[in-house]
């Protein structure tokens, strides 16, 4: 037993308290639950890793800390010590016998009882966010950034700071948030990509990890208006390149949270077996024409041509149970700026990540058209301004070289790798139409 | 000697390559120079990681790389292979003898020849940010990010993704960019303080990188109107708590940019002495009166109660060859939510971070009024409306703590450690009030 300040036992995270049996500990946090059963208090104390069970003893604790036990509400901040001892009964096997028992600070009646419906949660959002289900999902994001990170760092990727205030609209106008910047428009960026194409010619392999905003039109699970964007762009790789840059990056995130986060998947109730399948990056491929076939073959009513929306991707990830790709596109479905297939040019050389069990895309990606006249030929075939993608131009007239790249939604990533049912529970403040509050 | 695809030597970095004397290799970047003798054309090739001087011999090399190394203009995509030999005239000590050359884009006459004025420059920032010396600070910022998140993860920090779209105005209301939401008023963050706030009462201790945005009506060498915001917040922590951690996390960046990009810093020709004074966390702190009465004895005239700007801030730091603090600001210079120092509650238990020679504010931090009617009467005495923060106000409601925080400006970090005259050129693309393209 190492011992703290003031002669109290050392304060020690929950997690680590639970193997302390037989020795002394003390804790600190929040109170997840309490029942006073006249000769015994139970507290289930809550903090940054877990939860433990503090009993406090009428019979043999301090009046004062019966009396601070007493008096202990949900999610008030309390403080713990005392020898942990082994009780099956226990949450995680084990409790902490009080000798004393602080009350930092009383928390009035706690709003969220359980039961209540989501509109009145997401009101609430700033206080439902440390329900220990969604303080699951923040650990696990976290171990999924941080596996991502690791893998770039070990492969030579340089990471850049794009800028969020434009003109550029790489996506499009239909989305697109207005800023007033001192009277002139500027918008919130769709995409960093063509920053970061400019930036591929002195660092080669980039990437940043930005918020991006699309004012999407509809509602649906899997749309936020404002979402973490992984980009990377690559001098010199073509799509198949790119390709396997995006499965090697899904395939560590979830070797990460595999390895880091596995208490987390289980208190989620995430079934390991489908992110076990999807942690080597050997993932399978189709043709945008192979997808067709497949979704006619499951009675989809669908021609060569349509976009594959929400509804045809699902049925899609019916026929794999790792990720898969999706590539050459028809090139009428797809943003001016990836490159036709020279075999065929009715395609370009993009591609989607989709991930199984329904959820579908979560990255997409493409070779860049590198041609200055071919790119200025398909900005104009889009009816757009080449004077508004004047810079970008410019990049195919001092040293054009391949490059491929992607985006990658980290709040898509992060619901299918902890099989959440809806994307606002990826992240903390999820951003809708009609949801900017808290 | 390797051997890559087609009988070719393998690719390397030109980093690699000035290392492999009498050995063959192959190097791929843009011309960064070009001279011809007659008898030889040099041609310096500049890659993510440097730079190498390759040597066309029109008595020696195939007559089809002669050609391709004379159609080679500055900028030009190109590739060359042949035996690395020493020469102590070439950069780095050694060059290439070219045995093949391949032209894969010829560049159209590169608009930025040296001696252009810095308007211009921004207009072509695009292609500016291809110049060696901007490429070395972003291969430095990445250096810094990288240490700075290794700190934080080393030291149980949990990473989380707070909003950049919110109705809450953490610094007042003169500095909003404004954003229409579907006919709503939002605003673009400045700070994302309050929702790191909010995720310590699950977290404890939480960070978060996203980009700020502040309309500043003046003009300064050190203010930019996005920029890159690495905050922490940590749950039972008072000021000096986090005084240390942003010490550490300050020391962490000089220490990693000293070990991982040396050779960046000698080629901005940063002095490493005030970054080696720099690399240890135990930096020297004043009251803001002893900075009061240490500018007075510089003549400077203050009145206790004055903000410290700029100005007051350089001449601070001649007193400091090492970051120092300021600590104990006047309230009422301060945002409402910072803690009153108990035994003399005129003053708050703020801090801020200066970097010395000139740079100044680099870190701005405090405690957080934690108590609910002292942090409600502090927003009527700024004439605030607490229904706007209503949300913030409840965290002091349900298991209020001690909390602690601060706000690192990356950018200017990044200025600091590479020595840079003007914040512009810490990132790519730098946004200013006249400045929004590319």
């Amino acid at each position: 037993m190492s011992s703290g300040a003031g002669g109290l036992p050392a304060l020690v995270k929950t997690r680590r308290a639970l193997g302390l049996v037989g020795e002394e500990a003390r804790v600190r946090g929040w109170v997840y639950r309490k029942r006073d059963l006249g000769g015994k208090i139970f507290v289930v104390v809550r903090d940054s890793e877990g939860v433990m069970q503090v009993v406090v003893d009428r019979a043999t604790a301090p009046p004062e800390a019966v009396r601070a036990a007493e008096a202990a509400t949900i999610e008030s901040a309390v403080e713990a010590w005392g020898r942990v001892e082994a009780d099956p009964r226990a949450p995680g096997g084990a409790e902490l016998r009080a000798e004393g028992f602080v009350l930092h600070s009383r928390a009035e009646d706690f709003p969220i009882k359980g039961g209540e419906g989501v509109d009145y949660l997401l009101d609430v959002r700033h206080l439902w966010i440390r329900s220990r289900r969604l303080t699951a999902v923040w650990r696990l994001r976290h171990v999924a950034l941080h596996a991502m990170r690791r893998y770039l760092d070990e492969n030579g990727w340089w990471e850049v700071s794009p800028p969020i205030l434009t003109q550029s609209a790489v996506e499009g106008g239909a989305t697109l948030f207005e800023v007033n910047f001192f009277g002139r428009k500027a918008y919130l960026s769709q995409s960093a990509q063509f920053y970061l194409e400019a930036l591929i010619y002195s660092l080669e392999r980039v990437w940043s990890l930005t918020t991006s905003f699309r004012a999407e039109r509809s509602r649906t699970r899997r749309h936020l208006y404002e979402y973490w964007h992984l980009e990377t762009e690559e001098a010199w790789a073509r799509m198949r390149d790119s390709m396997r840059v995006a499965a090697e990056l899904v395939a560590a995130a979830v070797r990460g949270v595999l390895e880091g986060a596995s208490e987390e998947l289980s208190l989620l109730g995430r079934s390991t077996e489908p992110l076990e399948r999807a942690a080597r990056p050997d993932y399978p491929s189709i043709t945008y024409d192979e997808a067709v076939e497949l979704l006619r073959r499951k009675g989809v009513s669908v021609e060569w041509g349509d976009d594959l929306g929400a509804d045809e991707e699902r049925v899609l990830t019916g026929y794999f149970d790792t990720p898969f790709f999706v590539t050459h596109f028809p090139k009428h479905l797809k943003s001016f700026y990836m490159k036709p297939d020279p075999g065929r040019p009715e395609v370009v050389l993009g591609f989607d990540l989709l991930a199984p069990e329904g959820y579908g895309e979560v990255i997409g990606g493409s070779e860049r058209e590198d041609r200055y006249e071919a790119l200025l030929a398909r900005i104009r075939e889009e009816g757009l301004n080449p004077d508004e993608y004047r810079w970008y131009l410019d990049l195919r007239r001092y040293g054009s070289v391949p490059h491929s790249g992607f985006g990658l939604g980290v709040d898509r990533l992060v619901m299918w790798i902890a099989g959440l049912d809806h994307i606002r529970d990826s992240l903390p403040f999820p951003r809708f139409r009609d949801r900017i509050y808290p």
